[in-house]
């Protein structure tokens, strides 16, 4: 029963078999390897976007920043909300690439509006060379409290952000998992929206640790290659990203993880609420893979203390008082059965509080 | 009649004489003249502080982001309030000079409580390395409208930094202002409160162009001189920052004009008041040298019209509906003469919005 | 034939077991699994240092520049060799990660002399503040050119730095060939010769990407974490570096691996030597895995054409004149077989330039 | 009897007086003073280039730093001498400001020549991602070493940088000492050889302390203005730099002060050179104001016992032999009399080594 990330199950069987055929003879390094040759290509079809640039790198948090900083100025300022993980999990790392940027915080929660989106920017022009320029814009879908911007959504918010001439970086560590809950293809999430560069996550989807950086403007990726050297992340050994990628993007198996992802999901949030224990903090049923839900500490400890795994809001879980409401974060990937879903509804079902 | 900043009128003519004598013959550069001589015994004296260590820059926020920096690793946060200058007015030189620093933003105004500064520490020590460690918090007396915390106040701000460790900045670009207005010492106002590293202003109080930086603590001050020349602040004729430093330090010209700026500014808002045609937006009447005060559009409009000079939230005055409230700042120096502000509020008085 | 680089060779079986056994079920992230704690306790025990601080990252760029930054201030120099790996191949890199540090070249090749040493540290030491501040000294064994300092020499060149309170770094990214090279061992190595951190390399000798870095003095290791997050370095999916790097300590894999790399270069240099048709660039017999060593053009193309794979210096191969000497590298790691070495000095031998 | 630096001697007369004039009443700050159009359109005509950007620090190193800064991505290399002012005398600003630039030393003096400039940005193109990426093109001109670069030298060697489509910087702390000395134009010195940023210094030549950036390209200039205020440099009363400035353009004081320090060399080099005590360092007869010069250990230290000031070679001057040569460094500027130098010839002169 973990529900903790979707970072902390298996790589997919098929990336296993991927690695180990990869892992045959010499290849050439650092990117010039055939498998790579293959990952752009399908990507390219994939995204509808022959001339898009692709990279890979191991780590998310190396693929936004890089992103970022590839189209971001030092002394400009990116538009993101409060809880964006640029924001709140990546310990300096965009200041650190970009050399010296702010994050200009967005509204209050994890979804962005082009309202929101507006003000923010308006007011960061009223300062001249005393506030920092206006960068570019960051959105993350899936967003990291569970909701999904529809293709429409990120239309709007592109819209407002290409209006003051700003690009738009979309962080998708979980794009597989947004995908498919909006039914839209990754065309229609990403540039056709208007998304000037996108991370798509696989590390969070089945992959070893992968994710790829596209580039839909060719002007943007201009520098990539020597910031990533720069950075530490460009791999001797590239082979072996490449091959992850390349089997994620065969037979869309980056799909077929994500929909069974979601629907983990979807059996999961199901069940609680029919346990009328918990409540879904972001009020909405999950579209994809991650929810919030409040829950007395009671229930919750039970969970915990009978064999599940997930994240309660930090060190709350030892208050005394049985009622109190704790939030907690649940998420799930390809690699969760029924069964032990079934068996985490039946333990918050059972107490209670 | 011209309050659109401190930063806008003449150095004072001891401080010009004070050049003069200094341009005569040779000197030895880059700090090495007598006149710092003077100026380390002087501010030590001052502080009470004889092993202060003491700089200059010519710059407010050099020095600021100096200061900062030595106290502050690239991967710490430094917590500050959102109108804080390092956050609004320094267009990133804090996140430059740290190497990439984030500023975590306390409370909602301009001046910061000793329990929203509690929440903030507490909430950035929640997620270990995936956020960044907790670093300098950085307090500015004056505020950045106008406030004034007594030293009493910045005791217990500095207890609770201290509580955490974290050493403590104050940014004094108006810190004469603040020692007059709340009738301490230099001292009570610095380091007996609690205050690692002080800048201590002088471009808004007299001078041309020189600020103060003191470490009370040598270990902080370890890297200073280092980070100073490589961030071009280093000045090879010295003796003309220094020169101006003695002249401010001597037979306390540096109270002599804070008393004037702000009896300036007493006399300025006694008379708005009496006007019945303005509010002051942060409530209190002013103790230091400068005013936030709401009008209508037609009675900014006519003040700036008829020769008044000062600042209007950007790009307001232009609207059309003349009963628009609009705020207006207004910063008084030692410059000012009775007869401008008189005029000033004259001008103010006459016009019916 | 392919002798391009110890980074163009499969990952060791033994290395893919582990992957697979360590892709099962769920497993906490971020360096929290169990294969991480078995890394530290092989890494203690191999290197006789209890205390030894221990990470993992997946490149050694990213391993090299976190180990410097942990050492090094902004506005420090770091003393290495013109052709350390940190100067001509880690894109600035390192410049990146001190925040900006700068680099002084010691010497002219590629093995560094103590003299040398002492005589660029005295250099840098007579400008004040107008240059850098004294950093780390960062050592490579193996060096870039395939020369192997003895532990004595290590150690000699330690002491100088250790005279002047620099700490020592050592990029091993072909760690292991040298104590094989020296029959030393890694505490004597590293530690007893004065080493402070230590990059122990395992991409080059069989992994698929990991490295490990260890610092001797828990003093230095303080920020390293943070820094590596921020880097964009720290793995969700931690468990897949740190099982391969289980793999490589247990039984003695990594000893195993770089002696047969050491013999394959062994036999391949001897063979080249009877051929008449080459001399080795470095002068000496090579003890490690690298040899550089001139021959006619007309030689290399030979080889080239008929199956070999590695370097020459940049562009030159396209020459006319078949008689002109070419420098070439050529680099072994665990698995050429006996039967492509000899057939590439048959290559070599047969071509009369 | 002071040569220590031409950064030693007081301010002209003229300037203080510009700095009194500019000393009276408000003036809006941060640059949009109006002596600061006056030095714009009286800059723009000296160097005859009406769409030149022009800008104003107050140290040499904040200037270079961030002309350079506006030249030059972090994954890139600057071509400059190993005796460059921003190679050893700027404490890594140069990488600061770049946010880890690196410097590839050329050549292994103080000038530089068009056949080992392309030696070393051919050498630096070798190594793809692996190497920097190649970035401007520094001069000096005068360079540290007293030498003078003619305009056609200047012409050949911005040729070379231009046929690899790099951008040219001309470190000018000692401009105008340089176009008196080839009695050239200050457009042929700069843009028409083929200079696309020019400091043109004034803080050696009789200023307090103000240097002009000057971009012949509006692209160069495009981010300086935000690149200054986050460095700290952008100054609140900017009217007491452009006074100065203005002073310095009027009535060509920039050339009478570098014509008379010119002449106070050339008289000093030529009592030196008709006392048969010491040799000139750098071959030629200096012309413009700064020469090296050796000497026995006790002519010097005649000369520095009575009353001369200068630099030796950093500690050199305490060792015993009276016979050793050591080198010593004279610069003038526009303040020493004919008395000072013909006093300081005599000291020389007079001592039998």
């Amino acid at each position: 029963m973990h529900f903790a990330s979707d970072n902390a199950g298996p790589a997919h069987p098929k990336v296993m078999d991927a690695l180990i055929e990869a892992n045959s003879g010499y290849a050439m390094g650092y990117g010039a390897d055939r498998y790579m040759d293959e990952v752009r290509d399908r990507m390219r079809a994939l995204l509808e976007a022959p001339d898009a640039t692709v990279y890979l790198t191991a780590t998310g948090t190396s693929a936004n920043v890089l992103a970022l900083a590839s189209v971001c100025q030092p002394f400009q300022t990116v538009f993101c909300t409060p809880v964006a993980h640029i924001n709140v999990d990546e310990c300096n790392a965009p200041e650190f690439y970009t050399g010296g940027a702010k994050l200009t915080l967005v509204g209050e929660g994890d979804v962005m509006t082009p309202n929101a989106l507006r003000q923010s920017i308006d007011a960061e022009g009223t300062r001249g060379v005393h506030g920092p320029a206006r960068g570019p814009v960051s959105l993350s879908n899936v967003t990291e409290r569970g909701n999904v911007y529809t293709a429409q959504q990120v239309t709007d918010l592109c819209s407002v952000a290409h209006s003051y001439d700003l690009p738009v970086h979309l962080d998708g560590a979980r794009f597989a998992n947004a995908v498919v809950a909006t039914e839209s293809t990754p065309a229609e999430m990403s540039w056709k929206a208007g998304v000037d560069v996108l991370v798509f996550g696989g590390t969070k989807n089945g992959l070893m640790g992968v994710e790829a950086v596209i580039f839909f403007n060719p002007d943007h990726a201009a520098s990539f290659e020597h910031r990533r050297k720069r950075g530490g992340h460009l791999f001797s050994k590239h082979r072996f990203l490449s091959a992850q990628m390349a089997a994620y993007l065969r037979d869309d198996l980056w799909r077929d993880l994500a929909t069974q992802a979601n629907a983990n999901m979807a059996r999961l949030a199901k069940g609680l609420q029919a346990s009328n224990q918990v409540s879904f903090t972001t009020g909405a049923f999950p579209d994809a893979n991650m929810l919030y839900f409040d829950a007395p500490r009671a229930v919750h400890r039970h969970a915990l203390e009978n064999g599940a795994t997930y994240y309660i809001e930090a060190g709350r879980i030892d208050g005394s008082d049985p009622d109190e409401i704790l939030t907690g974060r649940l998420v799930t990937d390809w690699s969760q059965t029924d069964q032990q879903i079934d068996e985490f509804i039946g333990l918050i079902s059972q107490k209670q509080s």
